[in-house]
């Protein structure tokens, strides 16, 4: 009986990759955690990293050399990552340490002048194949990129995803497909571009009005586009576009080609100007462009106008949060009576909450997986509760509860942390101080021109002037029935030069973490607004669009200052104002004792 | 009687400059504001942009096409340039505004193809020739910078400065000159590099511990230095080097080579790596540099280095501070004394002030031209009393006074606005919002690797959540006995990823400015020093150095908050304590009353 690959250990996988790199003159290869588009999730047949690795975290990249292979991740993973690695062969490198060098640096070190470095150049953006050169030169090392030696080498691999393609209508999306190439084609214009490629599938999602479900919790397919100021080609694979939206694109002139047509496309342009956007365009794609071709890079057009939510959009959210908020004053207060029969765990209620969730007609899943963890659990930001070995959930403690829905009519993202009983000081103290975090960032007017990372600075005043922090950004975008997480924006240190507009999207979520005790964290989606126009120039505010009572049990009222108390009792009077009129019987009565002022 | 150029009119002098263009067939020439090693204050002899134009700002740019001229300055000179250029043929380009391309773009629109540039390579930087270059691609414009028409139109130009060059001791630098040295060949190896060329005046006096007066009010002596790994050549006109500076360089091996040398030392370069810092590098250095030098740009290594003050800087800045609250403490209780005399100018104001400065033996002159605004005038941000037309203090309003010291021992900068009499409730409002803004900066504390866009945040917040703002940076880094405004760091909304640490000064100088009204600030020196480490990292604060009292009678107390109160007292308490031992009779009396609690 032979042994097929995919019954081999870590170390047998790790040494038949070694001998497919020998076989093919390779000396080192990278397998990312990304797909074709550079996706931040991905479907399944793009999980190589976790296949030959066997770690299996949302982030991370692996690199084998002939005679040895380490894998990179981050400081969420670093736990996970060392269990799951144990016994593989594989270093791990933590990101950030001291004595983890970036995989340019590491590689640079480790390769002799004139070696080969491989990869699959589809997974790969043209933005990280830069990083790697810049190292290069030194060594003169060469890159192979148009194979791709997992598909030798992973047997079973599972298929290209190819879920049915819907229809997201002009109703639901506040413009046409129509209104939204006009768009692009103007930034494009303005780029100085003739054509632009578009690689990003919420990018795609967004502009042709469509939905799909080729990877988990993120409504979007496999497709390229490629747009000019007078034809829009979308490369998928037609058979599984819907019959009606199939007609809604025969209607607006939308070109279908085959997925894999992309390729023939970019290399028969000729003496042109093409925009693409390098984090995004796989370096495969790069190479096909005719060399007669002017790229100019950017930003995608369709991620920039995406962001920035239409008016239509606004008010069905606004529909769509309330609809979320039912359903988390349902769960809050099904919770409430569950706790004292010690009978539910972290599990249970994920379950429980996406039934609430799911009595909504418009309701199409979550969209994320739930983070829901009690006591300890609490403080591992990216936990993940398992059947079999998650917490009961005890009268005492806290519990946090991060979850989302996917809605035709928007995406939510919520978290709130709950009392079970006793709490400790610490954790008073604690949640008092991520709410203090929380309403700063909320109160916030600023300046138009203002980006992200100065808006976080309000957000971590309150902790930061305790000496604590939260090692996450206070938040980031989120799509409109579409991925989310969205940018080009975010709220956070990170160093990125994007200006907060009207009608973006952020989370605001700070939280608290103590390893092994517990964690809590409050989060809402709000939207950027106008605000005032003074001689200073045009102020912007933010605008909870979540609405669900904040627990109030956890407070050291004394910690709060009159402003906070004060925009607490507006959140909630506004909470119960918009939610009263869904809900009746105990669950009203729940929610007018829920939203009472302190 | 000939005329001679400098008696030319400016549209003769534009004519000049004209024809000198058509006659080295060259179609666009530019004038900026810098000298050849970028200062932001120059020397006579590099002010040809105001001989040309007659905008004397400290910011502007001409272009003088053949047919056509105009000059690009920023917001706080539109005003000024308007007066100043009328007549001269010279359009005003408001930088920043809609109708103001930049200069690449507007000589892109307005030359033809292959047309050529000209500069004098030295006084522009390879930053400002990467800029325009970006742009003049498409056009295949050509660029001429080894001439400077400038030298043979204006006669009577002033000469190269050579004023005495004064040794700063060890004993006051903190550092010697060998392990200044030691720490930028530090920082060259770790950039990979064997050789550093530096060009920055303020590096090279910090380097050196010399000082000089080339410029005015920054003690520093045009200069550029070349450090090897066991070597360190500095060229200058050795024969204005004082016989004790000359001694201490000898001792420590500097040789010293004549100042234009610099070229021949670069070309002489065989095969190596060089460091440049292309923001201070000067396209006519690039051009020197032999072709076989791998050259790594990045900021300059002494810029770095010189920002974080040691301990020994640190306990003489102290003494510095407090002498100069000496100062100021008399100049407020004379001031006092003064206004209802309506005696006195603004002009009068700042002889007097430096008067009170010039008592201690260590004051070495202004550290800038002092800002000093009675009423409307303190509405202008870079106004400049001049004696003919200055306004009389009159017992009624606000003043506001910004001015500072060079001491051998530091380098001040304090902005106070006083009441002189009765004030309007928009005055007392803004007032307060402005110490509101001051005290949300001065009490931050911040996460080991905060950069200044974040603080400037703080400080904003109480004027945005108002619908107010000033149109200026929070702070700047302070040099030691140097530059007033030093890098490499800022508290600024501008996009600038530099970290602070502990050792580097900012200033903290919120304001508010009514056009034709009043305007106010509020300014002190503050260290940065480390405060405590948690689980979360090493958390720094903000020390101010500043020693003088704040007016606080046009405060409205019902404005401020019990921390800003307890702030307030707290600041006003260490003044009195620090500063009375200095002061008695008089001058002590006033201090007490001033530095009351409220």
């Amino acid at each position: 009986m032979t042994t097929t690959m995919s019954q081999l250990t870590a170390p047998e996988k790790l040494a038949a990759m070694q001998s497919a790199m020998k076989s093919q003159n390779i000396h080192a290869w990278i397998i990312p955690s990304s797909d074709p588009h550079q996706s931040e999730y991905v479907a399944d047949r793009w999980t190589g990293r976790a296949w030959l690795s066997g770690f299996d975290g949302s982030a991370g990249t692996v690199v084998v050399l002939q005679e040895r292979a380490a894998l990179w991740t981050d400081g969420r993973y670093f736990l996970q990552a060392e269990e799951q690695l144990a016994g593989s062969g594989i270093e791990l490198m933590k990101q950030g340490q001291p004595d983890a060098p970036p995989i340019n640096e590491w590689l640079a070190d480790h390769l002799e002048e004139g070696q080969v470095v491989g990869f699959d150049g589809k997974v790969v953006s043209l933005k990280f194949v830069r990083s790697l050169e810049k190292s290069f030169d030194s060594k003169r090392l060469s890159l192979k990129t148009d194979l791709d030696l997992l598909d030798e080498l992973w047997q079973n691999r599972p298929a290209m995803p190819a879920e049915p393609v819907f229809l997201h209508s002009d109703a639901m999306a506040g413009k046409s497909r129509e209104e939204k190439l006009a768009e692009v084609r103007q930034e494009m214009a303005e780029a100085g571009a003739d054509h632009v490629l578009l690689t990003a599938l919420d990018d795609i999602a967004w502009l042709f009005n469509l939905r799909g479900s080729d990877v988990e919790c993120n409504p979007v397919f496999l497709a390229y586009a490629h747009i000019t100021n007078d034809s829009a080609q979308l490369f998928i694979d037609d058979r599984r576009i819907e019959e009606e939206a199939l007609a809604a694109l025969k209607a607006s002139s939308v070109e279908l080609r085959a997925y894999p047509a992309i390729a023939d496309s970019l290399s028969s342009l000729n003496h042109t100007t093409l925009l693409i956007d390098p984090a995004t365009t796989s370096q495969w794609l790069v190479d096909a462009i005719a060399d007669s071709v002017d790229v100019v890079e950017a930003t995608s057009p369709a991620r920039n106008l995406k962001a920035v939510k239409n008016p239509i959009e606004i008010k069905r959210m606004d529909d769509c949060h309330r609809r979320d908020g039912v359903a988390m004053v349902r769960f809050m207060r099904w919770l409430e009576g569950q706790i004292a029969t010690e009978s539910q765990t972290e599990f249970t209620l994920d379950q429980q909450l996406r039934a609430f969730r799911a009595l909504a007609p418009e309701f199409k899943g979550p969209s994320f997986s739930s983070i829901i963890g009690y006591g300890s659990n609490g403080a591992v930001i990216h936990y993940c509760a398992d059947q079999e070995t998650c917490l009961t959930v005890q009268p005492k403690g806290l519990l946090l509860v991060d979850s989302g829905g996917q809605y035709e009519d928007g995406t939510t993202d919520i978290t709130r942390t709950f009392a079970c009983g006793e709490m400790t000081e610490e954790e008073k103290n604690d949640y008092t101080l991520v709410l203090k975090c929380y309403i700063n960032l909320a109160r916030a007017r600023f300046l138009r021109g203002t980006r992200g990372i100065q808006l976080d600075m309000l957000a971590r005043q309150p902790a930061w002037a305790e000496g604590q922090n939260y090692n996450h950004g206070t938040g980031h975008g989120v799509g409109y029935f579409l991925n989310v997480h969205e940018g080009p924006h975010s709220v956070s240190p990170y160093f990125l030069d994007v200006a907060l507009k009207p009608g973006m999207l952020i989370t605001n979520e700070p939280g608290m973490y103590r390893d092994g005790k517990h964690g809590m964290r409050i989060e809402n989606i709000m939207l950027v607004e106008e605000d005032t126009e003074t001689e200073f120039g045009v102020f912007y505010k933010l605008r909870d669009l979540t609405l669900a009572p904040i627990d109030t049990r956890p407070l050291l009222l004394n910690k709060l200052n009159s402003e906070e108390i004060q925009w607490l009792n507006n959140y909630h009077a506004k909470v119960r104002r918009e939610l009263s009129p869904l809900l009746e019987g105990e669950d009203l009565e729940w929610l007018i004792g829920a939203t009472e002022a302190i």
